[in-house]
């Protein structure tokens, strides 16, 4: 189906994406996996054409556009023609608007130019070993000790762990409240903070994930964003958003294993004709595409709905809920179409199909997604008895 | 998630639609399933609070309204509080416009004013007991005989068939070309059209479907709809709208049956608690929620499309491919959280989970749906090779 | 694929009971149908043909047969060429042996020879209004009166509800324990007990469901099963097997849905050929032929367990849930299959569908089936913690 | 369930077996994985075992044991205690049996003492470029030069390609025949016969798949496996044991992921319970177990079938369906239940839910699996019409 929620100064902006896209990450896809991640400078290039933060306030750089459409496109074609290892999203959506939002003046002018041009590159570190879905159950302690706090703990899973300038690290401030945590900003260099390996994945070879270390970090107050009792609420309050951008990604790479698996099998033959020619595979593409024409819609719609500020928290659970599970789907199904080629690495489909399989799993799991959207129709197990 | 595309004036239109059917249809249920068929009187009320194609001129009693959301709202207020038995959008919305569309002046004048105040109802007849999907492959034909076509066969499983004053049958008018298939206007009274047994079905048990006889029917001249020859064709334009109405109902009801089940499981109680509690149903109403939301939102865009006169033929196959399958997941789902007491005629719940059985397969099969969109993308059998 | 755990003897006895199905039961059905319940005679013709209870001891004219493949077979051609409304797999399998394993000397001389040659038609009452999956929340009571008990209470969704001679019924014996619950043989005629209303389902026309009330009825003490304070753990005794006979009954719906529907697939045209010709119904059946055969191995693989006295109750629950979800799958595939035929009564498929939609629900739903093999696995939600 | 096949002999040689893959392959599974292959010693380590072809005369080193149930012992173990980049079953169950049951005396005993004692490892190449599923579409051309066969052609993803020293290779002997195939024993050092790269796969990192070249290879008579135009039929006669072996393979890796999550799930903890104790991981664990058993059984039956010399073609395509259908849902569930773990390379679920993509794939992908069982039904779109 046609997308309706575009303006032609939106596909003027996809054309320059597009072009970046082809000419900054595609020709070094493969070096980027080898190396385990991105060239730093890539995020350099990307502030230079304008694409970092394009919602930046422009005395920071940025273009001060309140539209996510221009978002959304970034992150479409950074999944169509660059790299899902370039994580310009987590970068751009999910932890600059902490700093945007939360951040005082000060910090605002401290931090968001280099963020807007790509000198500082971001993190945010919530996991740790042996908590995830269950963020309240962190242990990383920051202890006030008057003109500082005192951080100790372990993070793990960490995007940008390395490449990373600035992390947005979540600690408890408060070891008797469940919900009493904070939000430190942790920068590069400061003593006690170690990066660990650089983890070894199933896929998305180019993005670098990591542990983070913090022995005895001590984080100038003046790194605090917002109250450090309120950390929980403020991470509740990004979700809509981070939910959506993963969802817009999930729904890039989907369209994208769809339409090279389309022309592949139109061009492989088996038993004297296309592959597509045969039924199965017809009603299998068939199915694919309605599914993904759907899908589309809906997180078209919550794009409109995150610009009017309406975007409710359980909807945009679901955006993320239902994208990554039609991805997975849609990943599975290209790989079988592909045949034996869909498991060899140099098929692109390959490599997509274990990209994918982190979808269900982080910014918030599908079980979680569920809880999410579960409580919101009034079935909270702690309240119904 | 909200729904965005109605305005305050088809919110006021949906009050008094919920009042008629209320009114009207709720307190005969019960009898309009006992006697396999809603009353007739019912069209005429329908046609008297103007609920009978919104859309036709002015001159012919409608309010020539050009939105087709108000003829959705009357669909799926119908299926929420009225009854799938009327079959009010067959007539409205997939049979009147073919008289309106492809009508002369005079068949129009003749028929519309019928059509909209309820007196004439109507039905259209293309499926025969030896063919249903391959509507090429009908063998009731008509001879033209100067003045008049003479019109032999036999359908069946058709909507409306007892209740029905206007039939448009489709006939083959050229033995030898497999689409040279003509529309003819026949009516009831007329010599040698004979119902046959009103057929019994899995559900719908208000809707009457039944067979029809054609025994040298003397179809006069001024009964044919558009070109003798061009049958095939005039079907395949309506069909977009067909499948969109048959989505919009497919919708309703299943965000009904959503509805009953949620109010249910909060009630029901096993082990101490709401059934609405364990946490396997927080999942499947959660996954139910999400998905009803994204395919809502797609079938109202499809709606606005309908409007813009864009909405292409394989946009409006995936939408009834897709929430055919969605209202059967559902119905599925929504009785089994009933457990004992969704097998009990009793409770709403089992009577939508038998009429819904029908989605998947009238107004072309999931798989005919499947076959439509692959050979929009380029996937068709008979051109691959 | 070849059945391999029958024997020529089980051979040579399901030729008898094909022959008595086609016989007895077949040329009834519809009438069966209409009246809601099969002839009480057909219970004494079956006792004359020796299919009642074929393992019962033969002082009570039972054959003495310790192989439960008799059983299997009757059940499977009950449901193949008799009809799943004559329910003499619950009089058998489900129902007796309560009283044959249960049962004194004096009771079994009692009931047995009754029961066996079918003038005594027995049903089991656990399921009440209020409660279904959670056995231990019934509320029917017995008190013990000294010689008598006095039972008050109301049962629902009880199968040979209305036909039952001998109904035994679960009551709670101790107000203070959550499983202090006895059973009790409720006679035909006692003072007080009722039946209620024979309830409308959606499908299984023929089978008796019925609301029984007891109104002080007075239990003799000759009349209880067992220990009365341990009525849970007998229930829990049975399980295994009645489970195991669900699925044998599964599998024999679903197998023979699949043979109707191959049958229909290759005789049904559409576009020039079978429907059975186009891939995708090849697919499908192929895939169902598959599922039958791997379930079909299981079952008869749990019936020698259950003859070498080792099913496990998680293994028979196992069987249950696989088989009653493949049986759904089947008749939704088959359904589809047949097109508008599949929608229509006159077609078997049509009602296989809806008696098969129960399958899921009774004997223990899905869901509780989930639970105790969940248990088995140590993942118990009130140990782990 | 207990698994019912096994005697105690078996039990026995599976402890032995165990102690072999502890031994001999896990402490070497990650050099294995990182020199993409495993020693060429492990074959001759297995072959002083006895664990190579346990099925081989005696005469030749083998134990003569006509039981298969040893073979699917090692295949087990393997794939728990060792790793699936061993492909003992290649050698010892696809491609061995080539040889010992096509061969002649002469051949038997020129190579099977090597197979047997592991100096000669086994592949086989049918698969090339442009063809995979449809095997009579291969080109590779072996003409007839008197007193040599001169053989041309490519073929690719060839397991234990460079690690091989004899492949029997498929190749057309007659072009004007669509099935004139013959097999072909080239040998390691064979002048023409070049090895291509070692193809870079999602998964299975240890195991060597490669693209083979032959120019102008000179084939002696003694290399031809039977009749050099009835290889066709060669190929589809052991297909049978080819699938059933798969089966196993697969079931044993599905068994181990889903143990390897039982314990996770004990022992992982979020919200302050292990994530076992949700409900639905629960019912996920209790779906899969349910699903294993099932499927095992089934392949276990089958394995008796095998020795019985009764597998139907169509069975064993059955197996390799459902048991390739279930590890992948199986490995799904549980890299989910893993959380972000699951994504981690040093998790064992990772690793083997890529190794698992490839079960759907080769041997037969499911859709030619479908096709042979539907063909099996008197579905042959060739013959219906
Ligand atoms: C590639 C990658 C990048 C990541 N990037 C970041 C990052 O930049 N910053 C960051 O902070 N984190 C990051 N994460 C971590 C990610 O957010 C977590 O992995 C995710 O939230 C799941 O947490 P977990 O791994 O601890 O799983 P767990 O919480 O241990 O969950 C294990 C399983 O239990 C289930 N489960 C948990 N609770 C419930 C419940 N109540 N009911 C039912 N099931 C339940 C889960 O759904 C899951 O299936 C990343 C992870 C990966 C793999
Ligand atoms: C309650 C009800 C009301 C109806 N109302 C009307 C009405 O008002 N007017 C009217 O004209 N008709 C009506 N119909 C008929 C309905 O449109 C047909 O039943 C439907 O189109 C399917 O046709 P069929 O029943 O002949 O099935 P078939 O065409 O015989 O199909 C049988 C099966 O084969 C499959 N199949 C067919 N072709 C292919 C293919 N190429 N590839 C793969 N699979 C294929 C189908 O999907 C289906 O699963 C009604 C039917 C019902 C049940
Ligand atoms: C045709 C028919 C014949 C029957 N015959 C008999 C008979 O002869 N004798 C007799 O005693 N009974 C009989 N029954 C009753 C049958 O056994 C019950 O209907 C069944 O056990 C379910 O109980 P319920 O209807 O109370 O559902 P509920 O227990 O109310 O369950 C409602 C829903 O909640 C779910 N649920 C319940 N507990 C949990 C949990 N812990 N976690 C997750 N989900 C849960 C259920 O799975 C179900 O989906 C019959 C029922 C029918 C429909
Ligand atoms: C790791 C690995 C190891 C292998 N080892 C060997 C080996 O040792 N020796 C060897 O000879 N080969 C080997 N193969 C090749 C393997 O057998 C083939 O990949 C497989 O048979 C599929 O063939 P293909 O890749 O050409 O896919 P294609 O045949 O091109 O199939 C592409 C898609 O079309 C579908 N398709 C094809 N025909 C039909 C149809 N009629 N109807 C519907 N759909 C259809 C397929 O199912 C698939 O989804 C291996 C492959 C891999 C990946």
């Amino acid at each position: 189906m046609k997308r309706l929620t575009f303006e032609p100064e939106h596909e003027q902006f996809r054309d320059s994406v597009i072009k970046f896209m082809q000419a900054e990450v595609a020709p070094h896809v493969e070096r980027f996996h080898q190396q385990g991640m991105v060239d730093r400078e890539l995020f350099l290039k990307a502030g230079e054409q304008g694409l970092l933060c394009t919602w930046a306030d422009e005395k920071y750089g940025g273009a001060g556009i309140d539209d996510f459409r221009f978002e959304q496109i970034i992150i479409e074609e950074n999944m169509r023609h660059g790299d899902i290892g370039f994580y310009i999203n987590l970068h751009n959506d999910l932890v600059a608007p902490y700093i945007a939002k939360l951040g005082t003046d000060e910090q605002k002018a401290r931090w968001m130019p280099g963020i807007v041009c790509g000198e500082k590159i971001l993190a945010i570190a919530m996991t740790e070993p042996s908590t995830g879905s269950d963020l309240a159950g962190i242990r990383t302690r920051a202890e006030d000790k008057g003109d500082h706090w005192l951080l100790n703990g372990a993070k793990t899973y960490i995007s940008n762990g390395i490449l990373s300038d600035l992390v947005v690290v979540a600690a408890r401030t408060d070891p008797e409240s469940r919900y009493g945590i904070g939000l430190f900003v942790v920068e590069r260099g400061m003593e006690g903070f170690e990066r660990g390996r650089k983890l070894d994945k199933m896929g998305m070879k180019a993005q670098d994930t990591a542990e983070l270390f913090f022995n005895d970090v001590k984080v100038p107050k003046a790194n605090v964003l917002g109250d450090p009792s309120q950390g929980f609420g403020y991470l509740a309050r990004f979700l809509a958003q981070e939910r959506l951008v993963a969802s817009i990604g999930f729904m890039a790479t989907a369209q994208t294993a769809f339409d090279i698996t389309l022309q592949y099998v139109k061009e492989r033959r088996a038993f004297g004709k296309p592959i597509g020619a045969f039924q199965n595979t017809r009603f299998k593409m068939a199915t694919m595409r309605a599914e993904l024409d759907m899908a589309q819609t809906y997180v078209d719609q919550c794009v409109l709905l995150l610009n009017a500020g309406q975007l409710a928290a359980e909807d945009a659970s679901a955006a993320k809920l239902l994208t990554s599970e039609l991805e997975a789907r849609v990943m599975d199904e290209c790989v079988q179409l592909h045949g034996g080629a869909g498991y060899m690495t140099e098929y692109r489909i390959c490599r997509m199909y274990t990209d994918a399989r982190i979808s269900r799993i982080f910014a918030g799991t599908s079980e979680i997604m569920r809880e999410i959207i579960g409580r919101s129709l009034g079935l909270d197990e702690r309240k119904l008895s």
